[in-house]
């Protein structure tokens, strides 16, 4: 899973893409890139028999998935001697009006991705983790900030998923009507969904001499926010 | 549950809202406005002790919500008998880079909702379901379509559940450092995140006399897709 001469994921029941009019894909470059272009997952989890959906932060490592919590939370009281979970990251790019119900759709990007999570128990692996949470999303930033005080580290808490199976499922076709039906006197469409970013407010406390470092460029109003975090992770892991 | 003078719904260990600088709701007007104005949700179930996390397109009536697959998914397979699952909505608002790490943060607002998931079997009311499945997003839309066909139904499965219990998080501060950080001579902002519809592309082989119907003005480039959806949301369930 770990050499760089496998580039797929394994395939069996558990993420087999069932659905064939959506493309399947398992292969490391189509699934990490997905991945890389995002930063909100939904994660699973099961406790006492009952799932849940966690929405939160993550980013990855290779075949490694990274996400924080609190301490605190329900989430991670369970997870340090490796619970399996499935972390699903989504984008939705258009809404589709077909010409009949069954062919509404939605134009979509997706990953699931299925392994153990554990908590980051060794303190220098975690304080490390810890910066990459923020250089992933903002390339440098975190040589510029306060430092995290120890209470601050001990209050967050990360926890990693080497990614066992995974699997990308993505739609791009538009309006795929039957054949018969584009005779039929009916309004269809394709309607993209955009998510790009507003312009920065800066914080009204700013210090006077202060400005915006060049490494925040990437984040500018208007540009697609799936951009702005691809080119940052590849800022951040130049490999 | 159903009665409309209980307003909230009820808090124990599995939906109370745990990290206290974020805050947490239980009543269902603030649950299920933010329901309303999203499409897409990540649903957790649970098979053979594997969590999975689906992202599907959901839909609410009153505290019973709706979500679709296809009756060949392995979602559905082990759901007849009513199987425990959580749904989740997310939306993200802006991402906060505060004066350390610890402060980074979203602003977001998401919901998850507890359950026992369940085929809807009758078929009268799994074909209304699917009619809502449509006119829930595009008002009225389902009656100037080709009508489904009986294999169409049968390859549409529908799952509801029941809100037994649910939360809201809602985080809109901004940035929220340290009292005392901010002396310090570092740059800090919030950076708006928007989801915004495009603008619309009519089907290339549309009929020449066909033109788009006035019910889907609601959905117009540049609108943010949660204002489009909470008003079809509202022209479809008018109560």
């Amino acid at each position: 899973m770990t050499g760089d001469n496998i580039t797929t994921y394994p395939v069996d029941t558990v993420n087999r893409v069932k659905r064939l009019h959506d493309r399947g894909a398992y292969d490391h470059a189509t699934i990490h890139a997905l991945l890389d272009a995002a930063m909100l997952c939904h994660v699973s989890y099961v406790i006492d028999g009952q799932p849940y959906c966690t929405p939160t932060l993550y980013w990855r490592e290779g075949s490694r998935l990274y996400w924080h919590g609190s301490s605190a939370s329900r989430m991670l009281r369970n997870l340090s001697g490796g619970e399996p979970a499935c972390l699903t990251v989504t984008q939705i790019d258009s809404l589709v009006l077909a010409r009949c119900g069954f062919n509404h759709s939605v134009d979509y990007r997706s990953v699931m991705a299925f392994g153990q999570a554990r908590l980051v128990s060794d303190q220098a692996e975690k304080e490390r983790a810890l910066v990459m949470m923020v250089d992933r999303l903002f390339p440098e930033r975190t040589a510029l900030l306060r430092q995290s005080s120890h209470q601050e580290i001990k209050a967050t808490a990360v926890i990693f998923m080497d990614i066992e199976r995974a699997s990308a499922k993505i739609r791009t076709k538009g309006i795929g009507d039957n054949e018969e039906d584009y005779r039929l006197p009916i309004y269809a469409e394709r309607i993209p969904v955009n998510t790009v970013l507003g312009k920065p407010e800066p914080c009204p406390r700013l210090l006077p001499a202060v400005k915006r470092p060049p490494t925040l460029d990437g984040y500018r109003e208007g540009r697609p926010l799936e951009d702005s975090l691809a080119e940052a992770y590849r800022a951040s892991y130049p490999d």
